[in-house]
């Protein structure tokens, strides 16, 4: 007998993008077909990793500099690794986590000083495992701006930049399913949400024959 | 006008060896003879690695790996040393460390596995800076863990692993005072505390001068 080979999914996009509603629909939508399936997030995603991402989103924005919020973000998500992902892999699972390093490289790598090649060094040298597919959902940044405007959390930082900088993190986006065109499938996040969850459902199921 | 050049001095050793009481003394006698002293420690030494520090060492010692603890220690040291520690030498400050990086290397490197390479990558790509001078205040084993033991604290998870790591942090401190023979000076902590301190201020003196 084989243990079924597990499935690592990301859902990457700008705030608003509606990635976190689909990560959740997709997770719905495999549960139904009888898959067994993780939905994760990061920052975050394991108890540790949870205590992690309040100490880096809670508090004054500019207590961490640009290279310790890093460092922070990779030990969060290197116990989020051994602790929930690994483990659900080993086990045949579907994992979709929503963000995962990508959001880093575009984050911290290109919104608080030019430090890509720094998160991408750490990441070599700490974490080393990518997904085995990444989905963008692709989003007009003025609508996705207004979008999480319109949601009022507790956790505004990475809401809070404005038109120009979602701007440039779609454009970021876009580069990285270029660069990493392999695991990257874009989605048009612009049309009605049932249209893209179907698109998404489509992709993945390629990925889990 | 020429600013004064700081001094960045640090204290390592086992457990019990009084490196901690001999760094008080020390910044004592510094301040004695007018000089400005920041006296500090790690892991923690400025508000952000204090609530690092808090997160590694309280809880279960299982709760990190390693390798999420190499992390957690490595983002507290940047803290500190963004905070505290370049700050102070900037304005020509002497800054007294108990314990930085050469802990890491032998509690982190040698004692959870073998991580020395990884610790040292780890510091290359993020932290980078050596103290300028090392005391490394040498003791038996056996004198030290019980030195250690008959202070009780609420943060035990480093005294707490008997003679045998004991001796094999003695001999990995004794090992990195061979590796950076430059900046290391071993000083016999077995004799009394005023020989021992006297010994120690007559060879920061002359860094000193």
């Amino acid at each position: 007998m084989t243990t079924p080979k597990g499935l690592f999914l990301t859902f990457e996009g700008i705030d608003g993008s509606g990635k976190s509603t689909q990560a959740r629909r997709l997770a719905e939508h495999l549960r139904a077909q009888g898959r067994d399936v993780v939905l994760t997030r990061e920052p975050g995603g394991s108890p540790g990793a949870e205590e992690i991402r309040r100490l880096v989103l809670e508090g004054d924005p500019d207590r961490w500099s640009a290279e310790t919020e890093i460092l922070l973000f990779t030990a969060a998500r290197r116990d989020h690794l051994e602790r929930t992902i690994l483990p659900a892999l080993e086990a045949g699972q579907v994992v979709i986590c929503d963000r995962f390093a990508d959001s880093t490289r575009m984050y911290q790598g290109l919104s608080r000083g030019d430090l890509r090649a720094l998160v991408d060094q750490l990441h070599g040298l700490m974490i080393g495992r990518e997904p085995d597919l990444t989905i963008l959902v692709d989003m007009d940044p003025e609508t996705g701006l207004s979008r999480a405007k319109g949601r009022q959390g507790t956790e505004e930082r990475f809401e809070d930049f404005g038109p120009e900088l979602q701007r440039k993190m779609r454009a970021g986006f876009l580069g990285l399913a270029k660069e990493f065109a392999g695991r990257f499938r874009v989605i048009d996040g612009n049309r009605d949400m049932d249209t893209v969850a179907r698109d998404i459902a489509g992709v993945v199921e390629q990925a889990l024959v």
